[in-house]
C-alpha cells in the first residue's frame, strides 16, 4: 500500500555535526589555529538554520535558498572562531560543507534495502545542488529528489507535503514520511501521510533539547535506517 | 564550465514507439485481435500528445499531468483500434506502458559515463512518477528528476527552461540541453544554455516529419547518447 517513502536528510541521513565540524577544523588548522573547536563550530553554525527558515515561513523574508540561509550565518560566526581573515572564495567554499555531508553508517545500506520495495526521495529544506551533490558523494540512492526550492517554502509548512502528495499524485497514505524530528512527523501526519520515526538523539551533540524519542504513536519507530528497512519488510541486499 | 547536463526523454533517450507498440500487441493478442497494428497504435496514440499540450500552453486548459493526456487520447483511439472492450483497469494499466519505456541502446551507457562528470537529470514533459518509474526499470542513472508537473508548464514553454535554470541556481551557459528535437534546442538556447542534438531519425517511423538532422548550430551534435558522452569527454566505464 506505501509507494513512497520520504526521507529528512539533515540529522536523520547524513550526520551533519560531525561532517562540519571535521571540515571546519581542518580549514583552521591550514589558518594556523590550534584551539579551534569544530563541533562548537558546526552547532553554532546549526543554529542559524531554523530561525533563517522561521523568517520565510512567518513571511517576514522572501524565500530564498538555504544555501543563502548557510551563508549568512556563517558570515555572522566567522569572526567569533578567529576566522574572520576567510576571503570571500574560502567563505563560499567552505558554506558548500552543507553539500558535502557524510551520512550516518546505516543510511546508504538502510536506503538500498528500502529502495529495493519502494520509491525513495528525501523531503528536505536542502537546495536541489545541495541534496543532488550530497547524494552523488555520499552515494544515497534516491529515486527522485524534491528540494524546498521545488516547493518555494520549508518544513514545517504544510505547503510542502502538500506540494509533495500533489506531484506524486497518490493518497496520503500512499506516502511515508520517515525523520528523525518528531514535529516534522506531526506536519506529515496532519496532511494523512504514514509515518516513521528514526531516532538519532546524538544529532545536536550537547546542544541536542528534543527528540531523544518518539513522542507520539508513528506507524514506525526505527533505532535506524536499517531498522526501518526491516520494519518495512525490504529484503536484505 | 558546464555543470548539469539536461535530457529530453520521450524520443531522446527512451524509444516510445518500440515499446508502446509491443505493449499494445500482447495485449490485443490476448483479446484475440490478430490483425492489431502495434505501430500504428502507437503512433495515433502518440499523435494526441503535442496538441494536449498545446492546450494547455495556450491557456486553453489548465495544467494537467500527462498522464491525463495519454488517457484521453487513449479512450479516443481504443475503438478505432478494435479495443474498446477494455475496462477501466485494463485502460489505466495501458496507461501506464509510458511508465515503462525500453530506452534506446546506448541511452543507459552514455548516461552512466555522462553522470560520470557532470550532473545529469531529464527535463521532460513526463509527470515524476512517470519518469521515475521509467528510471528504476530501465536503469537510467539520473541524479535527480524535473518534471513537468514542477513547472507546471510543458516544453516548449519558456517557463519550463527558465523554472529548471532558476532551481538550479547556475548561470544558463552552465547548463546543457540535449534533445533529439530542434525546436527543444531552440527554446533552451533562447534562455542561454548550451545544446547538444541527438540525432533520432527513426522516432516516429512512417508518420517522422522532422528532425531527421541537426538544423542548426548547436554546440553538438551527435548521433547516440555515447556519442556524446565522447564529445563531452568523458572517460569510459
Amino acid at each position: 500500500m506505501i509507494r513512497v517513502v520520504l526521507f529528512d536528510t539533515f540529522g536523520t541521513i547524513v550526520d551533519w555535526r560531525s561532517s562540519i565540524a571535521h571540515e571546519s577544523e581542518e580549514l583552521a588548522l591550514s589558518k594556523g589555529l590550534t584551539n579551534f573547536d569544530g563541533d562548537a563550530f558546526a552547532r553554532a553554525w546549526r543554529a542559524g538554520y531554523a530561525p533563517g527558515m522561521a523568517r520565510v515561513t512567518a513571511g517576514k523574508a522572501p524565500f530564498v535558498s538555504i544555501d543563502f540561509i548557510h551563508r549568512n550565518r556563517l558570515d555572522e560566526i566567522l569572526p567569533g572562531f578567529g576566522l574572520a581573515m576567510l576571503d570571500e572564495t574560502e567563505r563560499a567554499h567552505l558554506n558548500l560543507a552543507w553539500h558535502r555531508l557524510d551520512p550516518w553508517p546505516d543510511s546508504v545500506s538502510g536506503l538500498t534495502r528500502i529502495r529495493s520495495k519502494f520509491m525513495i526521495s528525501p523531503l528536505s529544506n536542502g537546495s536541489l545542488m545541495l541534496l543532488a551533490t550530497m547524494a552523488k558523494r555520499a552515494g544515497l540512492p534516491w529515486d527522485f529528489i524534491f528540494s524546498s526550492d521545488m516547493h518555494r517554502a520549508f518544513k514545517r509548512n504544510p505547503a510542502v507535503y502538500q506540494n509533495a502528495i500533489r506531484l506524486l499524485h497518490l493518497e496520503p497514505e500512499q506516502i511515508m514520511m520517515a525523520a528523525a524530528h518528531n514535529d516534522d512527523l506531526e506536519a506529515a501526519r496532519n496532511e494523512g501521510m504514514q509515518t516513521a520515526y528514526i531516532n538519532r538523539p546524538t544529532e545536536y551533540g550537547v546542544d541536542q533539547r528534543a527528540d531523544f524519542a518518539a513522542t507520539s504513536k508513528w506507524n514506525i519507530i526505527a533505532n535506524s535506517v536499517e531498522d526501518l528497512a526491516d520494519q518495512l519488510a525490504c529484503p536484505a541486499i
